[in-house]
């Protein structure tokens, strides 16, 4: 792929977060890949634990890691200059260094001087790499799943990870494709279509997700929503690129406002539903349904599996909440495709 | 603005072009903004004419002159190193350098050395300025007409700058947004939203057409479409980061494949109609079609007028072509606005 990938396994940095909301990056690789992760290293007084034995860089490195990933949030996250000494001790040995972090690796010059010097690389996930194409909307061989939202936050990369997971596990021949930062830093690799030049956008996923043979699925991460004010574009450029053959459509059941969005409601699903499969079939006409995937974390277990089969009745799809119930149903689904 | 401004009049750039098609930046500027133009400067050899008096460099500066705009088509438009001397005299004399082409002048370090020893300014207008935002969907006063398209090439720049002229004419209170390269060169700022990171597009257009006084109108030139394979993002973004309060839809008359894309017919003029204006309506609920902008340039005169009839039936909205009927029966729509 156009695109660079980190080396695994992985040493993961938690450095002093109090829980693992602020280490949302480490818990989702730790929960996703956890074949990759070797250990994790904590600073005095960090509270959160993956888990994961707690290694020293050179203990990792003996164990055989190869990058140190930084596993903070990357909304407001900041890349503390009390870190530098520590990123520069895993680069002298022999670790490369990735980051989902807005400040950039790349932009601090002591970080990119021991770069140089030790031949390691600084991988930020929030830079696209590789040649930028425009699309083609040609057709092209393979399966491809796209998950897309009634709002941003609703489920869409969880939903995406769990239903490759499920493929995986069922020995189905399955890539998962990451296009935002903490989806890439769990996969390795990924475009962050939401730092790509908006020429690009569909282009860009027609690179992350190719050709590829009759029986392979690619389950490609969403973002955002058509009907976000802000994000919208990003949004319908993915769901061009993907040429997706079968949408899951993403929401949190009660949530009413959009998120961080003033005065905007969250759309009706039937709505989202039928939009995004309007808009979708240009570079697809044979797009379709393949189920909803349900966010019911604010919902008793009862009121879930009634609101489940309430949305099942009314569209004819397996409806799911990966968390709550697994994704099984959409599996068995796909798997007639 | 959060965008840098050519300083105005130009000196304006014509290379060793043949005709006015190679130098399509150079006749539009020309066409749009004569009173920005002191003189034409061509090599040896070139045949392209603007019809402006040919100044030396020096002619040009005694003249008035500020920028040195190379008004060469930006598609596939490289620079010619032998060109460097020249412009090197320009900025010498005190010019600005503005280009749209795809090499860029900032990355020539020959150039970028003469601007820092004279002070003056390298303008590349396919680089975006400032802080770069994300949309907020909140209202804003103001109000503000939006072209859209069946297709890229169809007429959104040349329809949106004839109703811009139109009203500046009758005297209304009225501003051209450029988006493009070609329409940044022409006004003298904007943004080239095709260049902007996804995540922006809304943004930016907000940043824009910002909030103005209730009387005001900001004409904003379109890109791409809803309906392209590989542009439909940027559509879909600067849609409703422009909150329209009207759309123009532009077509071209008898075009049945879409421009450079392999196998996509032009969609039907009904559909674009109707789902940019339910797209559109996520920002602006009271979004309204202001007219139709035909390009009948494949028409003969009374082909055309009858098509222009049978729009206008079709849709009950003004149908011109900027070119053959000009626009005015747009504008005295937009009068009871």
């Amino acid at each position: 792929m156009n695109t660079l990938t980190l080396k695994a396994p992985y040493l993961v940095f938690l450095g002093d977060a109090n829980d693992l909301l602020m280490a949302k990056v480490a818990k989702g690789i730790a929960h996703w890949r956890p074949e990759k992760c070797v250990a994790q290293l904590r600073l005095p007084g960090a509270k959160a634990d993956l888990g994961l034995p707690d290694f020293t860089i050179q203990q990792a490195v003996d164990a055989g890691a190869k990058t140190f990933v930084i596993g903070l949030a990357p909304i407001g996250g900041t890349l503390l200059t009390e870190w530098i000494g520590l990123l520069t001790q895993a680069m002298e040995a022999g670790l490369d260094i990735a980051s989902g972090l807005h400040m950039r690796l790349c932009d601090i010059p002591e970080l990119v001087a021991v770069a140089e010097r030790t031949g390691q690389t600084l991988f930020d996930v929030r830079v696209p790499k590789g040649d930028m194409v425009c699309g083609t909307g040609l057709p092209r061989k393979g399966k491809r799943l796209l998950s897309v939202g009634t709002d941003c936050c609703v489920g869409k990369m969880f939903a995406t990870l769990a239903i490759h997971k499920e493929m995986a596990q069922r020995g189905l021949n399955v890539s998962f494709r990451a296009t935002g930062q903490t989806g890439i830093l769990i996969e390795g690799n990924g475009v962050p279509i939401d730092a790509v030049v908006s020429d690009f956008i569909a282009g860009m996923v027609e690179v992350l997700a190719p050709e590829n043979s009759n029986d392979h699925w690619d389950i490609i991460e969403g973002q955002g929503s058509l009907f976000h004010p802000a994000y919208a574009g990003v949004s319908l450029g993915l769901l061009h690129g993907a040429q997706a053959d079968v949408l899951i459509v993403c929401h949190e059941a009660g949530r009413e406002q959009m998120d961080s969005m003033e005065g905007y409601s969250v759309p009706d699903l039937a709505r989202v539903i039928e939009t995004n499969l309007s808009m979708g079939a240009l570079t697809n006409p044979t797009i379709s349904l393949g189920g909803i995937a349900l966010n019911t974390m604010n919902l008793s277990e009862t009121d879930a599996l009634q609101e489940i089969a309430r949305l099942e009745a009314q569209f004819g799809v397996p409806v799911v909440d990966p968390v709550r119930t697994g994704v099984s149903s959409i599996v068995d689904k796909l798997e007639t495709l």
